[in-house]
């Protein structure tokens, strides 16, 4: 599964972390700054992985396993990857991505038993490709969850999981940027939106390529 | 993943073998002689699968890639083991599948590019459950073809692969006959429709066990 010569970055945190707000601010600065951006999402992401997004989202929660969840959605990822993520990085584009597989595996490995092995073998045999760069948004659960709940939408499902659980995510999350210390950075989300939008593109300028003239 | 007290009969072969008449004559013939049937088939067999083949079936036949196909009929398999097949054997029910894991090892692995592996891997990870006993329903492949094409309905894109595909599905289905001695049974279909349904029942009555009294 060919990366091809772009550049891959991921957003990912807690639900209520900004995780989203910092993707689109990260998109603007960066193309302002001359680089080609692609600013996509998960899940979802192409028509196909929308489709498949709305199908596990309709309906009784309870409708799908979490293995046939994780089933449809690696499939959504997989068609996600060959419309939209694999094209971009071929055309040497810079793709961001609002939430990626490390979402997947920590909400469908940890939240509905103990599917991780599941994730990451599914993620290798059908995906392969890691994020050059993984921003890992890092906030006080509380602040996070509260954050969440002030917008809840009909996606409720993605948020509705209470304190506790977002603070196994949490720690989920800042123990896959210690186990990826190749590609995962920790910004400190308990500041002011500009202040860690301005962390964030320093982090990733620091890390970029000089953007190609004339593309 | 536990098959359960219950026996799991398989269906498989070409497009217009008859396999699907002859699914449905043995569950009546074994019904009749009291036992407990359930006749199912694939792709499809429960709520969930059913619309997730739909999912593939609309539109664009191009607008998935055979890998996430294979992924969504996987999703679709295991909906169909979680909500139809595995409850069945738990209640040692004898379950009869017009189609199951093998015509997946056919199509999706030999028509769409050489994917086998990928099918065997995701076969083995998520659904893990063989049949006790699979009908390979052997037909000369024209004839086959001319009976698929006689009643071409919607699903066409599963009958519409011409004769060169169906020898080539024939010779694939017969070596996986010879692979798996140990369930698969190679019936000949160039009979009278009469003709290769006693044969079947006889064939699976030699293999099963008497009915439970009073179930």
């Amino acid at each position: 599964m060919p990366q091809g010569p772009g550049t891959f970055i991921t957003f990912e945190g807690i639900d209520g972390s900004g995780k989203s707000t910092q993707a689109r601010r990260l998109a603007a600065s960066l193309e302002a700054a001359g680089h080609d951006v692609l600013l996509t999402r998960e899940p979802g992401g192409s028509r196909g992985a929308e489709e498949i997004r709305a199908l596990v989202l309709e309906g009784d929660p309870d409708r799908w396993s979490p293995e046939a969840e994780i089933l449809l959605f690696t499939a959504a990822r997989r068609d996600h990857m060959e419309k939209t993520i694999w094209p971009a990085l071929r055309a040497g584009r810079m793709v961001i991505s609002d939430r990626f597989a490390d979402s997947t595996r920590l909400y469908q490995g940890l939240s509905r038993g103990n599917l991780r092995a599941l994730v990451d073998g599914l993620h290798e045999m059908m995906i392969g490709t890691e994020p050059d760069i993984t921003f890992v948004i890092d906030m006080d659960p509380a602040l996070g969850l509260a954050r969440a709940k002030g917008r809840q939408t009909s996606e409720e499902r993605f948020e509705d999981f209470g304190e506790e659980l977002q603070r196994s995510m949490r720690a989920g999350f800042l123990d896959l940027a210690r186990d990826h210390p190749e590609r995962c950075i920790v910004i400190d989300g308990n500041r002011s939106e500009d202040e860690v939008a301005t962390d964030v593109l320093a982090q990733a300028l620091a890390r970029l390529p000089e953007p190609v003239a004339g593309s």
